[in-house]
């Protein structure tokens, strides 16, 4: 391989600062790039996020709406959980959108990926589309206190355009689907 | 304000795990939404992340390509960087520009705004859009190691659309400029 693109990088030492269910934080003593030493905080993530579009016949989509601990601040995006690692994310996403909403989809669409914060951490997010919906009963889970509300796809958008909806996995889905029905 | 939209979280006691420059993680110990007692690993980023989209007259735009340390592998990105606490976001724009492209803009306005990963921290991202670009001599700082690559912007979406480029800030910027544009 080109040697421009390899691991600039050397890591000397690696140590865990902190583990919980969800992340684990480690330490590493590092040369950069440019031959300095220095150190590097990394967050590993346990879970894929996971967000659903869910769009109806009418052009209608979900937003569920929940107060967010880390920004203390509300906050209305797209269905959404965690994957843990070795679960298949599209099962994790028919989960995570019957519990928040208590929809079911006939059919389903990868929508896009991305790395929703690389500087520091390795979050992985999946986005898929879920059309040919059926309601059904939502189930929320404990940490969750959930709003649901039923929004025309351009009324969504138009959110997003007015920074409304502030949360990367929804913007990009959302900014996504209005790109690709073009 | 209407109940529901308050803050259904308690918190019972606040302890710093780790601190470094870039990040402080905290544990919390929390009452839940469902009134269980829970912890909660709040990431809290001392910088915002700053993206710049440069789009010159004839419709290009300019990817940096980067080894990302937490994700072991190539990205290629808009100009991005971190703009510290108090700091004017875009200054900190025009800086991270001329660092890491050598270009200075005379035209610069918001693209967007974005919470990158709020399920675990509180780092919000904000996107300049930069046109009238005239070049000079990029500076990049000792952590990077770049490459640059001069693109159609056409390109560059169909990077996106491709998965290409997932980095969360460049793919929220692309994808919105594909937008507006319209």
């Amino acid at each position: 391989m080109d040697d421009r693109f390899s691991n600039p990088w050397r890591t000397l030492k690696t140590r865990v600062v902190y583990d919980n269910p969800w992340i684990r934080v480690r330490e590493d003593d590092v040369i950069r790039p440019d031959g300095a030493p220095g150190i590097y905080g990394v967050v590993h993530y346990k879970n894929r996020a996971i967000g659903v579009l869910p769009i109806d016949d009418e052009g209608y989509i979900w937003l569920v709406g929940q107060y967010r601990y880390t920004l203390d601040s509300y906050s209305w995006e797209i269905p959404e959980g965690g994957g843990a690692e070795g679960e298949d994310p599209l099962e994790a996403a028919k989960r995570e959108l019957r519990e928040e909403t208590g929809l079911e989809a006939r059919t389903w669409r990868t929508l896009g990926q991305a790395h929703l914060s690389n500087s520091v951490g390795d979050e992985a997010g999946i986005i898929f589309l879920a059309t040919d919906l059926v309601q059904g009963e939502a189930e929320p889970e404990g940490t969750e206190k959930l709003e649901l509300m039923r929004v025309k796809f351009d009324e969504a958008l138009q959110m997003v355009l007015d920074g409304e909806i502030t949360d990367s996995i929804s913007v990009i889905a959302i900014l996504r689907y209005a790109i690709e029905r073009e």
